[in-house]
């Protein structure tokens, strides 16, 4: 068997190790999905699954990476924009997957406490989705959006946005209309947007 | 001794833990403030402390209202709104104070997962901010917003794009700066404000 074979093998492994991962975190939340109930859903001893994710965070990682690669349909989003369209639909899509939202919350807290193991990939990933948000302004808008700002400008408010009424919504799950929030701020980056 | 008495001394007595608690926080971090570490600051036993203060949880609850008090100098804001003036200075005020940013962010985060004793502080915080903000955002503009929004459709806004940001600029305190991308958002809402 050549090390091509076994990394492909590794990788299905790991995909199902994160599917199982999932379940576990819409059936007992975010304390329950302890690496004991994964490791029991995949016929894994916690032993073996430390081998392809050494923690918990590791593992929780691995989920938020799965998630990205689901919405972007496994594109390359710095290479080839999404665009703001697709960016609503992640919003839609979000407001009917609580636990994985409530999930990627939880770790993002979490990762801003000294040393912990998802800093790195957090920080990482602000610098990548920043890039790639501009990107898909750029093809939308050009160098000015509507509203004036330029592309480098509104990135990392669309970020924020996103991170934020995730957790408004997350608190009032019933009540607050995230999808509607994530409208209103987009009239406001093109105030001629579909109102 | 009257029971005021009693309950004016027991508020300067939480008080003074409250600071104590901002001090140790701002020395060892997040995870470093142990009830243990503020009991000692003050001279209390850890039991003394839990007579004021039920859980860690609880205590950080009590920073996070502290701060919040001082900043908009001990007024009911939602009888008396803020600026935005005022909001900008609260954006400036706290990217000088990391540790504390760092203390709310991810208590926030925390209170998201299943029955966190966060939660509740969390859902009502949000709930009357939301309204101090839009009564602020309609005296400063009325009943529409230079955009088009509605104040009651603009203050969820502003609320995710500060707890947003701070989340973006906590994993890059260096180089993300935080006030100039509120500064960014406020022309959003504005697009003849102050450039």
């Amino acid at each position: 068997m050549t090390s091509t074979q076994h990394s492909a093998r590794g990788q299905a492994r790991r995909d199902e190790i994160v599917r199982a991962a999932v379940e576990v975190i819409a059936e007992r939340g975010y304390r329950g999905a302890s690496l004991a109930a994964v490791a029991e859903k995949v016929g894994l001893t916690q032993q073996g699954l430390l081998h392809y994710f050494p923690s918990k965070e590791a593992l929780l990682i691995g989920v938020i990476q799965f998630r990205e690669r689901t919405d972007t349909g496994g594109r390359d989003t710095t290479a080839e924009p999404m665009t703001m369209a697709a960016t609503m639909g992640v919003v839609e899509a979000n407001a009917h997957r609580e636990a994985i939202v409530r999930t990627f919350s939880a770790l993002l807290g979490e990762s801003v406490t000294e040393d912990h193991p998802a800093a790195e990939y957090f920080r990482l990933r602000y610098r990548r989705v920043r890039v790639a948000l501009a990107a898909t302004l750029r093809q939308e808008w050009g160098d000015r959006l509507p509203s004036g700002l330029t592309p480098e400008e509104a990135a990392p408010l669309v970020i924020a946005i996103m991170d934020g009424l995730q957790f408004q919504w997350l608190h009032e799950p019933e009540s607050f209309d995230m999808p509607a929030a994530f409208r209103a701020f987009v009239r406001l980056l093109d105030p001629k947007a579909a109102q």
